[in-house]
């Protein structure tokens, strides 16, 4: 089995070039790393997606994880990938020495599990939940929790998961039922039912270690009486041992795609036995989970950005090796006699390939700014800095979150599409890309609920300084750009985006003063569109930019098509992509009101 | 388990009033139906659908179709209705009163399959490939063909397929090696491999009758030397039993979607044995197949649109009954005292099922144009309408096959969106829908295939009449429109996009007049984007004419919300989808070229 489902390259350029991992290194908490040891540690998580990820990607698929007898039964890999997870020090790479980690940039975290996603995006959610529900349990939690918990689910020994959604409430936390009642003890007694745990119970786990969101009894209604507690499978008993805690695994759910990652249905406290430990305060608890929430998103937008990119890799290797058709001569027909072109010498095939290149490359450079964002944030040594990169990384996440999903998707039907009919067949990987990242654009906040925060919250926040300080980063690129004959063009086209946006903000903004936060946010998503394809404009560019300058460097460290590939994918993306601006702001701009509810029943 | 996967009032008001049926009814091929009848027709084939197609629709994608011992083993419901389209009519609802046939409008019929599809796309292709083998048979075949054959697929007892693809030839008809020896006993020595053939074999198919392009030893090469067979799996004796016709089944292809639907590799003449009889004439096996590939790729647009509106009915139900969230209040919070909405209620899904509206709805009006079309073409009166109707259906068939496969396909991922998590789930069905209906941009010609043919033959068929008799039945709805204050400014909107389409192909012709088709078709799948949204943006016009129309008719068939749903989806669609044309307008028409292969290695 081919291994190219990655462009090692492009991941290493985007990581090093673009965004400079080594201006992060300077810092003091990344100070024993430098770029040969990060490299080295990338590499290592490449060697083990081939041996260990990657060979099980179909095989996983075709025997998908299903309950039984009260578990899980998934696919004996999951249990490889823990542990390798935990020795190799994936799971525990960004966590603080004193609690056993690496303090290994976010950024680097991120690039080596994009490469586990790619290869296999079924696996990276076992390891990956795991570290989620550890930084809580670090960043909230006593040190006894840390005592009792965090040393096995660094090693990868003990799983951990997010318990959100309930069957009544799906997206809208705020109907959360789940119950806590205190005791004396120190604990309380959950009750409740979570469902769409994702690795929230298997045959290989000694322990999973489940942080639950749930309502003390008497808090008060909607998002502010929520709590956040560790609510473990099995519980530690006093000499050590483990004990039944009362959870209780009620069903797996069967889905389209990533059908080896276990979604599971669970049940707290049906014997009115279920010990849970508070992590942080009382009542604070949604806002501590969305403290992780924005790594949680970035991993999202990180494993759809990966997948498109295996797709991409599939579909071009095909396309160079697929003779069908011929080219056009200058009479408009076809000579049977000529040999078969490959595929990938049809414009269309190319302009699906560069599509498809212009999404996954952009999308990959996105969420590598977004980890950048949060490393210097975590690391930020003043307040200035601490609140400009707060405001970047807040404004920034639920693009980096929708735009590989939504735009992901879009360029993995594009890779079926190469492919023809076998695009549709099981023996290609295609359909299974095709399958597994439809479900990013549901996890973690909707498309729809990720563009109302970007148009509620985040293009609002502290009276639209998140935005300008967004927009003032894209400027410097225009400058730099601008400063260049041959890219000028380009910087224009996107000062002008920037200008139209303001426009639409103009024409959204005093529904909000009115009070008719219902019109301002009616087409929230189509914002979402016009926004990101304006952040991903500009990203192209500042890719076109260096690209630019390193052609003219003799000494440059990629080939000549290497550079040249990334300003001709700029170009193709501000041919195909960025006009569709207009069409959203004439949208965005109408008068017309369509889609709020009135009297009248327009949808029959 | 719910039938409401169709909407039959809009089926019928499209069909009926729209369309007007009851327009063809004059033409004396269709003197003995009237509308009862024929509405009689419709609903039996929905009794049909809802007892014997729809309850299978999630057994049969469970239990796909596989290969076993040289068969294909598949759902025993396959057996059930071949037969019942049998003695129900279905099969044999077109064909002449002489060969056995109903003359039913091919309308009528169109209507009736669409409800099939809807009901369970794995299904209708089993008869549906049996009469249009059988189409080919009576239109170019000998009597004694007819008789060997006809009677037993008429009647649902044979199935039939069409086999063009050859593994080494895909999309590129050209390059088919099929070989067809000629011997002096009347028939010929086919042998050859022919892959995606649906329906290809089962078990409980007593024949197949399979049409096939093969070459004759010493023809011509390329498209010019390609001639018609039909070759039976098993041939009749002289004493009236059959004996196997060495063609072997080597595989069933596993797909993602349609899995109920078998997708066969077939083999002839492994041990010499095979016989071909010649339909038609030698080496014009490749234009009588196209004589009937119309006939195809609109019912492959009518099974796209239909899955479409089985997925709109079930999101749409979904969000009629699932409460979730609430209404923002005028400090753009929610009150979580207040009771939940349905989510219904929501801008943000209402935008997604008004999308699927629109898309749903306009599909369907454009099969339903097409049918009419081919009606009319097949029972014209005059070589002036005939010619008329000839270039309206050409022109408009690559949009009939590729809109609905499309803009389908995006409407299904709005309805599994509509359903959050729970989409995505196998106990929901809009999972299948999306795996289903992305096989439609691939059959009988690709998107990209659809495009070349749109741009490169169909604009400029007879120096672009097609084209011209399009746009003057578009300008009889604009007129309309224009006398009604309240539709005029969406008929100025259409008449500008009108406009611009004829700018945009004055920006390519002159690519094409020098002789550089490669340039002038690069984009074809963009015009193809452009002219569809225009064709759409009419067919809604034209709905919301009537519609408004019938407000004010005292004795209007439907209630007042159902027009007025349909005038609102007419202003969403301008609102929403028409704005996408300048965009695309914008790419057509830039002078960068990105897609065309120079020297330089731009995809890597």
């Amino acid at each position: 089995m081919s291994k190219k489902y990655i462009d090692l390259e492009t991941l290493k350029y985007v990581l090093y070039d673009i965004h400079k991992l080594e201006d992060l290194l300077t810092r003091e908490r990344f100070k024993e790393h430098d770029l040969e040891s990060l490299d080295l540690f990338i590499d290592s998580v490449k060697e083990f997606s081939d041996r260990d990820l990657y060979p099980y990607f179909k095989e996983m698929d075709q025997t998908p994880a299903y309950y039984k007898d009260g578990t899980v039964i998934v696919h004996e890999q999951v249990k490889t990938v823990m542990h390798k997870s935990g020795e190799m020090g994936i799971i525990a790479a960004c966590f603080d020495y004193e609690d056993g980690g690496l303090q290994i940039p976010f950024s680097a975290l991120q690039a080596a599990s994009y490469i586990m996603d790619a290869a296999n995006n079924q696996l990276p959610g076992y390891p990956g939940l795991t570290q989620g529900a550890a930084e809580l349990i670090v960043e909230f939690g006593t040190d006894s929790l840390k005592e009792a918990f965090l040393p096995n689910m660094l090693s990868g020994v003990w799983g951990g998961t997010m318990c959100l959604t309930e069957p009544q409430a799906g997206s809208s936390l705020s109907d959360i039922v789940t119950k806590a009642t205190p005791t004396n003890e120190g604990f309380y007694k959950i009750s409740g039912q979570k469902i769409f745990i994702s690795g929230g119970d298997h045959q290989f786990a000694e322990n999973i270690v489940h942080l639950v969101l749930a309502r003390i009894e008497g808090a008060p209604k909607g998002t502010r009486g929520i709590s956040l507690f560790v609510v473990p499978k099995n519980r530690v008993q006093e000499d050590g041992t483990l004990t039944y805690n009362d959870v209780m695994t009620i069903a797996d759910f069967q889905k389209m795609g990533q059908r080896g990652y276990c979604t599971t249905h669970l049940g707290f406290g049906d014997s009115d036995d279920c010990r849970g430990w508070l992590v942080g305060e009382e009542h604070k608890g949604l806002n501590q989970m969305f403290l992780m929430m924005n790594g949680a998103r970035i991993a999202v937008g990180r494993g759809a950005a990966a997948i498109a990119m295996a797709a991409y890799r599939t579909s071009l290797q095909y396309a160079n090796e697929r003779p069908q058709g011929r080219k056009l001569s200058a009479d408009g027909k076809k000579n049977p006699s000529e040999k078969q072109s490959l595929i990938i010498e049809h414009p269309d095939v190319r302009r699906m390939l560069l599509l498809q290149k212009a999404i996954v490359e952009g999308s990959l450079s996105l969420v590598m700014l977004a980890s950048k964002y949060q490393d210097i944030l975590t690391t930020a040594t003043s307040e200035e800095e601490k609140e400009k990169y707060h405001l970047l990384l807040e404004t920034i996440i639920p693009i980096v979150k929708t735009y590989p999903s939504e735009a992901g998707a879009e360029a993995v039907d594009n890779g079926l599409q190469v492919l023809g009919g076998y695009g549709f067949c099981t023996d290609f990987s295609l359909q299974q890309y095709y399958r597994d990242i439809r479900i990013f654009a549901l996890y973690e906040g909707t498309t729809g609920i990720q563009s109302q925060d970007l148009l509620g919250r985040k293009v609002t926040i502290e009276n639209g300084k998140g935005l300008q300080l967004l927009y003032a980063e894209i400027l410097i690129t225009i400058i730099a750009a601008s400063n260049d004959e041959y890219l000028k063009p380009y910087a224009i086209i996107l000062g002008e985006k920037l200008k139209l946006s303001e426009k639409i903000l103009g024409h959204l903004m005093p529904f909000a003063m009115k009070g008719n936060y219902e019109r301002y946010l009616a087409d929230a998503n189509l914002f979402m569109e016009y926004l990101s394809i304006v952040v991903l404009g500009w990203l192209w560019l500042e890719m076109a930019v260096d690209a630019k300058r390193e052609l003219e460097n003799a000494d440059r460290k990629y080939s000549e098509n290497f550079y040249e590939s990334k300003i001709h994918t700029m170009k193709f993306y501000f041919k195909y992509e960025v006009p569709k601006t207009n069409s959203l702001a004439e949208s965005l701009m109408s008068d017309e009101v369509l889609t709020i509810k009135n009297e009248k029943e327009y949808i029959i």
